[in-house]
């Protein structure tokens, strides 16, 4: 059955490498009889600065508070007409894709404002009971449960590069502020990436075989695993949200948030459920 | 004698916590006998996205490569006005703090989209010999040498939640693709960070204690030893910038970057020299 998919992308030049890929998803998934959105960032002009404007009314006009504020907006139909249209795709989308150049090792200055604007207070944190040893629904629980996520990014340098001991750092922990701080976050699932090294080498040799590694993780995206995070209310942290002992053995750095064999099961919460 | 430094600060609230530790900064610095220059993003409306408006004269008006323009138009004085102005201001300082709240586990996006603007190439990044088994001049090298940085953060979470098995993934992972990748990658040596945790929760009772801690930082802003970061040219590294075998021992993820005690002495190549 098709399912709804969002494709967050942001670069600036459409005939890009970028704009190619996200043009493959478009054309892909539709052909797999999903309903896919495009979120162009900068075809849209999206405004990326989070401010006061965002707020058609504020709770306090002397001081802006960004959380107090975007919860007010969120729950009262208050807030900018730009993040409520991203929030609806949000809300209706199966699985978003966020198509992105790697710059400065972390996504475009567009899309982290497309995050901090439409990530509301209430949906995406900020959800949940908080205190008396619980700090809300999130990692692995939120409103955006049941979704499926993935990034699909260009880099400039090599693999080798990006690799556990590459100069650059490992490319899973440059990615673990987006996969596990934004993706995982308010609930999603997050697939494995999909990647494209040496951008500015590839030439349009390389073209059909890259569209066709990118086919295959499209067609797999409602069916290849996850990445492995531990639930945050699962059992694994303690309360002050520290991994327990014996956990993440052997690992040290972001590993030790992924699952192991012979890890001990974790329990599954009640949480808010699905926005 | 006194040096220069430059803030740049990323907050919509003046009158926030992050406003009163920048003005902490320019009161103890200037006291100090310093000269300090501010670029308040939020009141300068700071143009947050880096696109084809960037250049006042384009080499391929059909197809924007950003890279390429970013070159041609640092090299030719075809720069937009804002972001000459901000490279201005890094050239001439020998400090550079950035003050932002942490927000979605990495700074905001205008304080983003100040890095991929001002960080030109030719400047920050594709600087250097490139080919031959060296790729540039980068990672303890390259034009900002010479020159001291440190984030001044806020964070929302706990200590025990940013620590080394905190749910977060640890502070310093989660910063290494700022401290490392857009501070060290340009050549300035990387103080650690002051870090204000909890930052909602704090108080007027506060205030005096976060102050003085502040100004113990600020005071030993010329001083005070950075995060000894590996240089990528000074032989730690293989052809394929892969840490060498044996280096890191004992280590994995980001903290295989950092210099160990008895690691092997570093060679300092040549390099291109300070802008």
């Amino acid at each position: 059955m098709g399912k709804n998919v969002l494709i967050v992308f942001a670069h600036p030049e459409p005939k890009s490498l970028n704009g190619s890929l996200k043009d493959v998803a478009v054309e892909r998934l539709t052909a797999n009889g999903h309903r896919v959105v495009v979120s162009d960032l900068y075809a849209m002009n999206f405004k990326a600065t989070a401010d006061g404007a965002d707020f058609l009314a504020r709770n306090n006009a002397e001081r802006l508070n960004y959380m107090e504020e975007s919860r007010n907006a969120y729950e009262n139909g208050t807030q900018a007409a730009d993040v409520a249209a991203e929030q609806t795709k949000l809300k209706d989308a199966d699985a978003v894709i966020f198509q992105f150049p790697m710059w400065w090792f972390s996504m475009p200055a567009i899309l982290k404002g497309w995050v901090e604007r439409v990530f509301a207070a209430g949906l995406t944190y900020g959800v949940g009971q908080h205190g008396n040893g619980r700090w809300g629904d999130r990692y692995g629980e939120g409103k955006l449960m049941g979704r499926r996520s993935m990034l699909s990014l260009t880099c400039g340098g090599l693999p080798s590069q990006f690799g556990p001991r590459g100069v650059n750092g490992s490319l899973d922990d440059l990615l673990f502020p987006i996969q596990h701080g934004i993706l995982y976050y308010p609930g999603m699932d997050v697939l494995p990436p999909f990647v494209v090294y040496q951008s500015r080498r590839q030439t349009l040799d390389d073209w059909p075989r890259l569209k066709s590694e990118y086919e295959k993780r499209l067609d797999g995206l409602f069916t290849d695993g996850s990445l492995p995070f531990r639930l945050q209310n699962g059992g694994h942290y303690d309360d002050q949200q520290v991994l327990k002992p014996g956990l993440g053995a052997g690992e040290s750095g972001t590993r030790i948030h992924l699952l192991q064999p012979g890890d001990p099961p974790q329990a599954m919460p009640a949480t808010t459920g699905k926005a």
